[in-house]
């Protein structure tokens, strides 16, 4: 297989794809989507068996457990998928909509409408729920999608594609709005991150190596995760009541997500009167604490198990580590919390617990992350949790979308103008 | 000089001016702006005086006659520099607004706040006044500039810089929160361009070149503008009142503008009726049609002047003339109009003249391009005919910003979260 000519030839029928696709009703786009789900219903038998060959093949080929997991699907995980496209085609159609009006000076009037991107290349790795998940996000945004899902999950992608190029056919949608790449080869990614001229944005979903890789050789924007590098801040005038809660769910409801707090921040004025309580709890969740020296001091004095106190380095500010250990200091106050997240972290989610106003308000204002909360934990840093419906992740760029992206990080925006003939002075 | 040492020190500065600039209130921009204009203003001699040096040099080095006219500044042109900066100090502050807020089943109240980028790279050829102009829309909206000019206005630069420097002095902001680059080694752009640590988003205004050059090798993320070929389509139901002065404005006020009209399209029903006094506009306004072969007949046949028509090629539909040249279509209708303007238009500006709702509806709705317009001539495409008061570009871009970029296109969204203490389930 020529390659570079099988993705040109994919990235054109993506780009004839994308017109009809963009102009189509609510009504196709959502018959689909549910066809889609009652095909993979419909399949379920036939989605396993190729999910087992590409078990059987991973296993032969040794790969880690915790990828064959994630490459696992199950009777619940096809339900699922069934369940999100219903769920994708029961949200608000973000297509066509128009807002801000407004006459101008000239007589014309101004505003904008919300419009498809166009083509969406989607990067992933073993999940293969990502290729209906994807499918169904980009179809209902109205834009038409390059899947390349990961090489260990390539038969078990196949069937999940037949089952939503069913779904569109049935819908008289084309078939080509949505196509999982065939190959294997790596240098088929190469091709579909540089085709400006069929592809709009990339969205890969995938660990940072993944993506640092992408971005690297893009010539198309992508739209990108890297860490969750998370802090709490415990302000000198934090109600006592909520310190714990939001502590304990930050870090330790789960430790493998990118919305997990790595890091703590105290005031100097409370962290005599509130670390220790804080020590204890996260000791006895088995979490190991890498402290500045005067954190480490006062976690001592409380009798904290010394096992799981550390002293931290300049390198544990920057860590991600998706494990029971958190980075703590102990700040002058707010300002000096500010600048530390704004040196140290991922620009991804950070929260203040403070009962005082013009400190929450500047903390809101002055932490420049994707997601900045008040008394509240991170860990509802996520699509379904702000209300978006579904999420096709979690963005850590400053342009086009911040934060959880879901349908709308999937449009854009362009100017309309209605006008009576007008033409300018 | 080092320039690989001195740009990063130049984005180290930026980096950290950008959190002053980011938290600093509106009455501080704004007194900054105002002392920006009144420095312009008392340094008038000395601005006109470094512009000669410049214009010297330029003499001497022989460049075009255009590009000297461009490098000019004049006492009028300072004037204009000084009331741009006022005019963008009168415009509101787009920086936290927040929008959006709602309250999830959580308990958590989840909005936007509208923020700065965070440092913004100009990359900009020989007119001077972009100095200003730039350093003012980055400074409004929250930003730290790094700004590059051409090298033939070194001199000249560097007098306006020192004038935002003082006003930045004047209002207690940080003197590093607008930097002019003081080398003209190329390789200063090589580095601003590679510096995602340091620089947020480049904005290059210039010709296609530069901005391909720069597209093609940057690390960060670039707002646009490549060409402009906008269209006109005359639709079956067009109103003939409306025709000629919507053709006229959008081709022939200005040959030289992006948002020039570059293509003709005429629906075949009324291609022979509207045709001929078309093109004896354009041919009396001594400008050349290219077109297919029904146009050039009908033209023909209503006695145009042989002189002013040309056989279209393939390659003319995809032209930006930039000239007193238009590319002529007679196209079976409003699909082909469509499919005519998404294969070949540059997504700038395309217009439709009709008074059919649902065909204007559906070319609002399916014209893949930044501006889409109704019965209005494609020059309104532009910052201040739509009401933004003042514009650093306008992009092609599909991503981030489309069309015309004022100070919103400087910002982003993040997510705002107001808790009670709520933790997730």
């Amino acid at each position: 297989m020529d390659i570079k000519q099988y993705m040109e030839q994919v990235g054109k029928q993506a780009r004839a794809a994308s017109r009809l696709i963009a102009a189509a009703s609510t009504d196709a786009k959502n018959t689909a989507l549910n066809a889609m789900a009652a095909k993979i219903r419909e399949r379920q038998a036939e989605l396993l068996a190729a999910n087992e060959r590409d078990l059987a093949q991973a296993r032969a080929d040794g790969l880690e457990p915790a990828m064959v997991d994630r490459l696992t699907l199950t009777a619940k995980g096809v339900e699922s998928m069934a369940q999100g496209l219903e769920q994708i085609a029961s949200l608000p159609d973000p297509v066509g909509e128009i807002t801000n009006v407004k006459r101008r000076p000239s007589g014309i009037q101004v505003g904008h409408m919300r419009v498809p991107l166009g083509v969406i290349g989607i990067i992933y790795e073993a999940r293969p729920n990502v290729t209906a998940d994807a499918a169904g996000l980009c179809l209902k945004s109205g834009n038409a999608a390059i899947l390349r899902g990961g090489k260990e999950a390539l038969n078990c992608n196949q069937a999940i594609a037949a089952c939503v190029r069913a779904g569109l056919a049935a819908a008289g949608l084309p078939e080509t709005a949505v196509q999982v790449i065939e190959t294997t080869d790596r240098a088929a990614v190469g091709e579909l991150i540089t085709m400006p001229q069929y592809v709009d944005v990339i969205v890969p979903r995938g660990g940072k190596g993944l993506i640092e890789r992408i971005s690297k050789d893009a010539r198309v924007p992508v739209i990108k995760h890297l860490d969750g590098n998370c802090h709490v801040y415990i302000d000198d005038d934090a109600d006592e009541a909520k310190i714990l809660p939001i502590v304990e769910n930050s870090k330790t409801q789960r430790y493998g997500t990118c919305n997990t707090a790595e890091g703590l921040l105290i005031a100097r004025s409370v962290a005599k009167k509130f670390l220790p309580a804080i020590g204890k709890l996260l000791a006895g969740k088995g979490v190991e604490m890498r402290g500045c020296a005067e954190s480490l001091a006062i976690l001592r004095e409380a009798g904290i198990d010394n096992a799981k106190l550390v002293a931290a380095t300049e390198q544990d500010w920057f860590e991600e580590y998706l494990a029971p250990i958190i980075a703590v200091k102990v700040v002058d106050g707010l300002d000096a919390a500010i600048d530390h997240i704004n040196t140290y972290s991922s620009q991804h989610t950070d929260s203040i617990v403070s009962e005082n106003y013009t400190k929450s308000m500047r903390f809101l204002r002055e932490v420049d992350s994707a997601s900045v909360m008040v008394n509240a934990s991170t860990r509802f840093a996520d699509g379904f949790e702000y209300g978006l419906g579904a999420e096709i992740g979690i963005s850590t760029d400053k342009i086009h979308a911040r934060g959880p992206v879901g349908l709308e990080g999937l449009t854009s925006q362009k100017w309309i103008v209605f006008g009576n003939g007008e033409v300018r002075k």
